[in-house]
């Protein structure tokens, strides 16, 4: 069979991927692993945090949109906020420190696609650790296994 | 100045684009546009439509990528239904007809991603119609004209 | 088995690709498909027409890279020429004519990214043929088949 | 004016563009940097090495499309040899070793299509160095300010 025989138009239910512990960043934020592309570098999730978050200071290799579903979160280098409802368009090897905003919401949900890696970087800009679609496959497969779930092809493009 | 002295990572705020009628298709359904990149053509929008919406039946010349915020909908031509919370991933050089799944919100609302064109169809698989990023353009601009909006730039990389 | 399993870096040797006619619209046209992918719809092309060519006015629904290896030609559209060693950078949604300029090769040969699908356009720039991976797979296909060739997966990622 | 004003279908020309040392890696390779993406971090490259060339390990965070012009190479990692007129699709966050396999000619020569960045390792893997499109085009305004050449602006996309 070739490849494209297997390649069609599908959906993802947000209720069939589990909320992942982004251990050992920081295991208060919770993932779901929508898409995992190993041809592309592409990864799709959906993050959820408390509303006193902050993540590490990081680079992105490519393109990151956010959409903003619940709360108010902004990245330190820049003044202005994300709040529900809007989108953030980083661009290629930009780095940032998101951190949240208070707002009405006791936490933050926000819908994301990420082309490429992120380097995480110390106070120096040492790249301390590397997050791509490899490290985001393997932390859901372990998480699988831990918790006895049988884990569905979040690398294909299948109906 | 050379182009990447004015890209940088920045946030579209929901509020500051208006709901635009997605004429002649669809009147109905109104869209807004967060991004038309002129280079890639990629279509970043929103789109809202009452809970008994159908659309016409489109041709993807790329991949798209659709989360659900609010209501039910379906394609004809596959048996899921995209509810509240899933992400449908579009593969290129697939065609489908979007139709509303009755659900308990009266509103269908989806973030889209669309890379390339949509060519809508008749009957008989010919080509009638063309969408892209310069006919999104064009829309917004003609709205903004006929409201006395002043148009952002929609199709830059800035902060 | 999941599909990152099968994705790797590998080679596609040219002389492993036939020589394909480009019919119905050019069949002096020469095309080798390296690359047909089923996702995202990047087709990557070898092109080789003689140095009198000239090939129907075409729309294109996202990017297209050309590295020209041999020859000269030009779009009627725009002043520059494109000779042997230039790169064209062709934005999303634009349309034009490609036609030979003299030099001194008999043939032009270039090495072509596309990304998207290819709209040919009458007189009245009305849309009178599509190519896109699907119908370059075809042809490919088609090309085995008549010629007793067994076809390699075009579609793939893999070693 | 808005960005999409600027935009054009174009063509550089070879001759137009330096080569350029690739210090401090390997300064006897020389790269034309074609155009450096700074939304979305593509860097488009002529490579020209002596035909003994070897080049440090790397990692890639995007994919790689390689065609080789002239020479023959190969990864360390892999059995398969890159032949003049092949094409190489090398798949997001893989990581290998080129190095140069004896041929007629004496020198090698690539055109390179690179999304994302270049990691350099050391032994153990650590990462020792990054490429990006903004250490490309630091190199390339260092080395026109250093030979009196005026920039092109490689990072635009006009006609």
């Amino acid at each position: 069979m070739m490849l494209y025989e297997t390649v069609n138009t599908g959906v993802i239910n947000d209720e069939d991927i589990p909320w992942i512990p982004f251990t050992p960043y920081s295991p208060e934020v919770l993932i779901k692993y929508i898409k995992c592309d190993a041809i592309r570098g592409e990864v799709i999730t959906l993050l959820k945090a408390p509303a006193t978050m902050q993540m590490p200071r990081h680079h992105h290799t490519g393109t990151v949109i956010v959409y903003t579903i619940k709360g108010s979160w902004k990245y330190i280098e820049h003044d202005w906020v994300a709040r529900e409802g809007s989108v953030v368009y980083e661009t290629a090897s930009t780095r940032h420190t998101p951190i949240s905003v208070p707002s009405d919401s006791d936490e933050i949900i926000t819908f994301n696609i990420v082309q490429g890696e992120l380097l995480y970087l110390d106070e120096s800009d040492n790249i301390i650790a590397v997050e791509n679609w490899k490290t985001a496959l393997d932390r859901y497969l372990a998480h699988c296994k831990e918790h006895g779930l049988t884990p569905k092809d979040i690398t294909s493009f299948s109906e």
